[in-house]
């Protein structure tokens, strides 16, 4: 088993490209990797998409497209899916390749465009990681689903609504830092009470954008290459994924994430930690009430706790464990596809003390988690300086 | 890099399966491929698909549903796609997981259900394998893109349409003995000169029909497991995959399948082995251009001589490199994110002395290669018995 480690990354910001393709934003992402990397080629290239397949552009083999735009010619390539969790599943799929011997440097690329496509659109879009069976057909959309998982929370656990303010607010006020983020916008606790009901519980600032973009990372066999611009080198020290049932009725326990917490006590027993030496978390807060859920499946907080990280300020920049710490999917933007990509190039970013205004002064041990489906599919990777 | 072996296989009939879901089928396949490996378990599972995701169910994240549906609480699991080389480039996905020595036992599973999806909705996605940007709007079908290879073929090499009936007789004739192909008829030179024209110089039974159906594999590594009942090691000796661009006017030399040559070179290095120790191929014979084109990029017949080998008999069961020995696309069947796979449970079953009335007489290193897109994205896969 090779150790696998981060050469280099690109990312395109978070918006919406009304004057781009899918192909070009990936371009920028992939090319600007290698150059970062400070390669031209690599064996291996894996593309996370989520909806170009269906009602973006109806395009299917993605790998050979991207591999051909950015002038790869011959590379091996394919596309993962896993639905939000994508990302996750292609940079694991990246790290299993590398890890194998059979390749020895791998392109990692998520790329979603979906602001063009027509609401109604978005929404089915978004509904195809539910279950299609049991779950669509009865009519809730996503955020629906979302919203019956944090009225439960709430009810079993007793918060109040404003409980869940903090993981907005510090995602926003992180994003103000982040020139590739797609919201710039300061919010307070007013500005929360006020926001515009989407789906009871879940108001507007609850609940992530979604947004065009693309962001890429070069991985490499540790014992052969090196780090583009003489860096310290990042170990992929764990890197896990795990499955649960895709409809929340079928679930034991609709609260727990069970995925989440499979894949995060896989990784961190491959890498050897525990959650006390995570220095941040860059987790999947698509909407706030995941956000809890994820921090309590990954040992940060006991079940029904999660919101307190919050409210008593660990999740801050200045905190014991900060979070979303470039504005999450709540500020960076939501690309679906995309988002896991994006958020292991800010956990790199961190790492190598390239985050800007959002840097941490604790930063060698960064942990992200990427949620596919209400819960279905997660990945759990965990990187760490060598130096 | 460890080496990977297979430990067992499961499938359905490739047919209009209208009572059942596309679960039911990759549940049949994964269920049956672990009681033919005698395990209950695996750490990994990779699902290839197709459709799923747009014209047929409109569901994503099949991964963790399959998973779910196949009672593997808790298992790592995505879909990789890449049109219809979706099942070989899962396999590939499943071979680089074994190989990189964190997955110990995987699961690869290819499934589709098309059958029930209205023509013009098959016709449209199989048209997303195609590049969406340049080729799909001018409204060509992907059996005319095809359409347009073959023509140019036949004009440039000088063979008559006839010279490309015995990949379809030859096809047909080895599905007679398959129970899980879809098609059992009997064809001559005379019905492929009577069938009718789909796309010029397309015939009916130059193409290879839609279908519904589930193969599954389980891959292990070698110095850690044994196939199910005391069989001989299977090796994955071979294993490789390669792009070219999308869209065919991109292409330097459309009539050359240069993605099929260089992950051919690759699996063929990779095993050290050369074209001609390969004992029987399964081939990718969507379209009977494509079994002369594939023949060629993997070494087997000079540019512009593939049909040679259909009209001297090389290809037949006796012949020197028999294709298709199980129906091949043409008869079998083309269930198209399923296909990759049951190439490889087809080879597996011909190493294995388990191919019944198809049961080939010298059978000890059998070869396999899927493409996806017109010639986008092709993957090759070489398997020896190891006895």
């Amino acid at each position: 088993m090779r150790d696998v480690a981060v050469l280099g990354y690109g990312m395109t910001p978070v918006s919406e490209h009304w004057d781009r393709s899918l192909k070009d934003l990936a371009g920028e992402a992939v090319l600007g990797a290698l150059r970062d990397a400070q390669r031209e080629r690599a064996d291996f290239l894996i593309v996370s998409n989520m909806l170009a397949a269906s009602q973006a552009s109806g395009q299917l083999n993605l790998g050979a497209q991207i591999a051909d735009w950015c002038g790869l010619q011959g590379i091996e390539a394919y596309k993962a899916e896993s639905a939000c969790s994508s990302g996750g599943s292609a940079f694991r799929a990246g790290v299993l390749a590398v890890a194998s011997g059979q390749v020895d440097v791998a392109i990692v690329v998520g790329a979603e465009k979906m602001t063009e496509i027509l609401g109604p659109e978005v929404t089915a879009g978004l509904a195809s990681a539910a279950d299609a069976d049991y779950e669509a057909p009865q009519g809730p959309s996503f955020v629906a689903l979302n919203a019956l998982i944090m009225q439960r929370y709430m009810h079993e656990y007793g918060w109040p609504h404003e409980a869940f303010a903090p993981f907005s607010i510090n995602a926003h006020t992180n994003a103000l830092h982040n020139p590739f983020a797609r919201l710039h916008e300061r919010i307070t606790i007013e500005d929360y009470h006020k926001s515009r009901m989407v789906c009871n519980p879940i108001n507007l600032l609850d609940a992530s954008p979604i947004g065009d973009g693309a962001a890429a990372l070069v991985l490499g066999a540790a014992d052969r290459h090196t780090a583009g611009g003489g860096r310290p080198r990042l170990l992929v020290m764990g890197s896990a994924s795990a499955t649960d049932s895709l409809a929340i009725h079928d679930r034991r326990q609709p609260l727990r994430l069970s995925a989440a917490e499979t894949s995060a006590q896989r990784a961190y027993q491959m890498a050897g930690l525990t959650p006390a030496e995570i220095d941040f978390f860059e987790l999947h807060d698509a909407f706030s009430i995941m956000s809890a859920l994820s921090l309590e499946a990954c040992g940060f907080a006991a079940p029904g706790q999660g919101p307190r990280l919050g409210l008593e300020g660990v999740i801050l920049p200045g905190g014991r464990l900060p979070v979303a710490t470039h504005g999450g999917l709540k500020a960076r933007g939501h690309p679906v596809g995309a988002t896991g990509v994006y958020q292991l190039v800010e956990v790199v970013r961190q790492l190598w003390g390239e985050a800007g205004g959002n840097q941490l002064a604790r930063a060698a041990t960064g942990m992200a988690q990427n949620i596919g489906g209400s819960g279905a599919t997660i990945t759990t990777h965990i990187l760490r300086r060598d130096d």
